[in-house]
């Protein structure tokens, strides 16, 4: 059986993207999760993880003796083994488009990123506003996702970006957690896909497991004091 | 004809990792340079990628109506298209790890790339010799690079990191460059790999192109005052 390294659900954004891959996709797999108590070389996080990943980070999948890491070469790996799921869009040319908004995704959006970092539990959408006027880096970040996701949308007619659920879903699955827990601004039909993109099954099953971690890590948050009551 | 546009040879790292690519696999292909001026919304530079890159970077290659953008997404479509060529290693689970290494590679090294930006024309071991010992970040990249190419040299039995020449060595051309030009210290067999790479035809073309260029951009040159003479 497949086994997929991840992260704290409520935090760690690059695990989140296989895990919902697999998920959608309907394909079984042991989910090995790491705490993450911190990223320093002691960590028990750094421990747990040394046999397995050569970064020492998550994700990680590994089928048999074949280690993958790294978020984008797992999404390809899956795709390419199952390939009946069709996970990217078939035709050549949609499915270079759909690669090149995960790479994009993949290195880009550093400035959402760094100041928006996924927080499922949290409501921040006061720290939100202060970002949103103070972070040109986060509202061009943005600007480029709304102009990109429209015209994937319209020219493909959703509800996903390329018509059907593919990786480029999964792929943006961690923004759209950001989107709404920051609150960030955006245009109606831009948030009713974020909207559906939170009601995807392997989605809901992610947020539903992050919700229920009650783990509050101080270096993954910048704008809490401590966890929400309740 | 395909065309791949890209910035200045001397400077644009992400730039050489399609072209070598290319040059390698020996498919023809139109180069559209487009000078580094300045990356500010009213340069020239963004003026001319604007009708062809939805992110304003380089590379994009372009075939016909076909737009691929990020250089990921550009050297999978090359592999696909031309599948012959068998540009990611042919076994599986081999071209797992070739995805994964390039997963790493794109999203990764960010000491060595923000402290050591590619300029193949400059002799910077001096500034090399400071940053080696000022920047643990940098030190940790390039452990991890000699951990990583011994494991791949060793178990394919080299020249290239999976054998023969794929994606990966395209993917970490640049990463030689810098490895080179800031003379960091490097165990003999990784010197031995840098040296073999930058012998590739595809990857010579590039540096004699680069070393005709002859264009001093201040923005790109943290370390030097002025062009080497000569
Ligand atoms: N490019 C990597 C990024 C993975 C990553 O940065 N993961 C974080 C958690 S979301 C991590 O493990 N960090 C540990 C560290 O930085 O030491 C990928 O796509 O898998
Ligand atoms: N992830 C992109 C990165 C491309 C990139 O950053 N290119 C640089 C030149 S090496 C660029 O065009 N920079 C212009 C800018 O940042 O505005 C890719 O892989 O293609």
């Amino acid at each position: 059986m497949l086994q997929l390294y991840i992260g704290n659900k409520n935090y760690s954004s690059w695990s989140m993207r296989p895990w919902v891959l697999l998920r959608q996709a309907g394909i079984a797999f042991n989910e090995v999760f790491v705490r993450f108590d911190s990223f320093d070389a002691s960590s028990e996080f750094k421990r747990a993880l040394g046999p397995v990943s050569p970064t020492g980070k998550v994700p990680v999948l590994v089928d048999g003796d074949l280690i993958v890491w790294d978020t984008l070469a797992i999404a390809e790996y899956v795709a390419e083994t199952w390939a009946d799921k069709q996970l990217w869009p078939a035709a050549p040319q949609t499915r270079a488009r759909a690669r090149s908004v995960c790479a994009e995704m993949h290195s880009g959006f550093t400035a959402l990123r760094s100041h928006c970092p996924m927080n499922i539990e949290a409501d921040l959408a006061h720290a939100g506003a202060l970002i949103w006027r103070d972070q040109p880096g986060v509202r061009a970040d943005v600007q480029r996702l709304v102009q990109m996701w429209s015209a994937l949308l319209q020219e493909h007619g959703g509800p996903m970006l390329f018509g059907e659920f593919s990786i480029a879903d999964a792929y943006f699955a961690p923004v759209c957690m950001r989107l709404h827990s920051y609150a960030l601004p955006l245009p109606a039909h831009i948030a009713a896909y974020v909207q559906r993109v939170r009601e995807l099954p392997g989605v809901k099953a992610w947020i539903d497991e992050a919700l229920a971690e009650q783990d509050f890590l101080d270096f993954e948050e910048p704008y809490r004091l401590q966890p929400t009551q309740g």
